[in-house]
């Protein structure tokens, strides 16, 4: 028998208890052994549940019970989850997590110290959800050099930008919806402005090239500058706009990381990802690009990411995973001038002078013009981003908006 | 140290042999010890590699050297390789495969043997080629009861059907360029008749449901049935024509299993897989759908994640991994008359009449119609299947195909 505490009875946390009772003939099957949902951590009351009998308000009740092999951290935010989390570890007990804030800020620190106490610490829902991807990233893809990580880590900005070409709307009336239907939080900020799918890049970026990167450390830019204009004129292009986690490894061993609004091109797989989905893709020096694809939010999704991590761990009580990194530093993460493709969007009210100067400077891009509003957009031409800055910044213009290619 | 064994120096065993003298401080760093490349089965000679002294014809060389811990199977076929594998099973020795049409043929009684001898038998490779699709279902989606797997599993038609879309082409000249290519076979038979396909849903099936399925048990149906304008048609109605395998769990504990051409939705992201690429779509109770998708062949992408499992078999060499399913039976895989959306293409010489007879049959479909050509396509309704085809049957044409929607 094998023993769980849940810490946190929110949407995931309830998500987890329900799962691991609706399924535990088929858990109990696949672990060889039986799966006890012992205690539940919450300052709330839950009348009425088959395991109301299970809550306490009191973390020593799960941190001093010696039966306690495995403790689910469901709970969010950074305090008390980390010092409850650090403590679990310390007292030998393995740990899962969902909270990505927790992961991306104290994943290395506790990492040693589930190596040093020889227990798990699994968090394969703290990035896109239900999505297997932390674990195919360090098992299935271990033999592979990775080069680069990139994705769509962000469910309500997906369903907001997708809403908006879809239906034709504004970024605001768009956004009231995903707030309707639970998608997005009263307060969007940390969706919106990008900090949730920084937090979640850090974590691959980290497994994926072995040191920590810390989300103060990337350039992150939300999705509230993207205009309705935009997404139809990168659709013209052949594009669409997601907002997109991306990791390089650049060739002096330090690492580039960002989070922006960015131009997919049609014929990539990540432009089809649609709604609230997610998709994460790694490209590996053997096996080309993999994409991962799912639900990257939501009460069982989630659930399911962290019940197979309870049941890894559970089979692992005494053979810890390999899930490890090690600490960055601040000259570890790095912008490179690199050459890319940006799409410019430009505001004139000289049409004739800013058509000649982008004629001039980018003689082949692909355009769209609109003379009746003054607006133009386009494509520029591969070349390294300081050049093509340059050249942006010669053309006339009252507005101009740069985004990224991927 | 960890020694290993390749038999079969072909195009994966020698990216496998690659693979670890090129990553091989990456690799050692992750599996903390030295994975060591000691013996190369092959009849032929290979001169000037910097392994050349490693090669031997002579099986029993790997079979008696007990340093030797992992045996790395890469000639693909059922003769010799299963006789080899079974007796490196026996021998007490963990077996890396990617050979499809072993483990669909043999995975239960090999999979016992390595139970009772405590070791490895792994063959992530087998589906997918570099994609992680195996593990991810055994472990990270472990806590979901799975209800259904579909996906384009065959690169080779999923490249022919793609080419024919694209550039407006026949099969036949489809083919000859799949072949001009390297994707083809001089004899397609096995990739254009779905036989390959078949082998990868019999093992998909089986990992998700537990029961062995047979190639022989499936239902399977090629791709030189499917027209352009089959395809052009389908596109119209907003759909792309795919080969897909597909398995499914029926309420009474009975699988169907089936491989045919099958019309996927603009809007499903299996439509957008194109090329050579694979994807494979798993449904489970908790997670929804989580789709994987990259490189289903190819020399590094195949090897990739032959050497992940060989990776995984040398950290687990006293910690043997529990994949396994047991026997099926005759009776296990089942044909269902579920309800079912089809795809209808008919030609007729009188055109009135037929149109009529779709119109009163099926009167809410999406239709096109070419009176020019006498030729009608359409959607039906979903209705269970055997009663679509009474009605289908009813209609008065000179010719008639169906084709199933995923």
């Amino acid at each position: 028998m094998v023993n769980v505490a849940i810490m946190g009875h929110g949407t995931v946390g309830s998500g987890v208890a329900e799962l691991i009772i609706k399924n535990s003939n088929h858990i109990n099957r696949e672990i060889k052994t039986e799966l006890r949902l012992k205690h539940i951590l919450d300052l709330r009351k839950f009348e009425g549940l088959s395991y109301s009998d299970r809550f306490t308000d009191d973390f020593n009740v799960i941190l001093n019970d010696k039966e306690v092999d495995i403790v689910v951290e469901t709970m969010g935010g950074l305090h008390p989850a980390y010092d409850f989390v650090k403590a679990c570890l310390l007292a030998g007990k393995s740990v899962v997590t969902s909270n990505k804030e927790l992961v991306a800020e104290k994943g290395v620190e506790l990492i040693k110290i589930a190596e040093e106490k020889n227990v798990n610490f699994l968090f394969e829902a703290s990035v896109g959800g239900g999505i297997p991807v932390i674990r195919p990233i360090c098992q299935c893809l271990a033999a592979n050099e990775i080069s680069e990580i990139k994705g769509i880590l962000n469910g309500t900005t997906n369903f907001i930008l997708n809403k908006m070409v879809t239906e034709n709307m504004d970024f605001s009336d768009a956004l009231k919806i995903a707030q309707d239907k639970g998608y997005a939080e009263k307060d969007p900020t940390a969706d919106i402005e990008g900090h949730d799918a920084c937090r979640k890049i850090c974590i691959l970026a980290a497994l994926a090239f072995g040191k920590h990167v810390y989300p103060e450390q990337v350039k992150c830019e939300g999705v509230t500058g993207v205009s309705l204009t935009d997404i139809e004129y990168a659709n013209t292009l052949g594009y669409a706009i997601k907002l997109i986690g991306k990791a390089k490894k650049n060739s002096d061993g330090t690492v580039s990381v960002s989070v922006a609004p960015m131009l997919v091109s049609h014929e990539h797989l990540l432009s089809g990802v649609n709604g609230v989905f997610n998709a994460i893709s790694v490209i590996g020096d053997a096996v080309d690009e993999v994409i991962f694809y799912g639900r990257g939010a939501g009460k069982m999704p989630t659930a399911s990411a962290v019940v197979a991590d309870v049941m890894d761990a559970a089979k692992h009580l005494k053979a810890r995973k390999y899930i490890s990194w090690e600490e960055g530093s601040d000259s570890y993460v790095a912008e490179k001038d690199e050459p890319t493709v940006l799409y410019v969007y430009i505001k004139t009210c000289d049409f004739k002078k800013t058509s000649a100067d982008i004629e001039n400077l980018f003689p082949n891009s692909l355009l769209i013009k609109n003379e009746h509003s003054g607006e133009i957009a386009f494509l520029t031409g591969r070349e390294p981003e300081s050049s093509l800055n340059e050249k942006i910044d010669k053309i006339f213009a009252d507005n101009k908006k740069i985004l990224h290619t991927i």
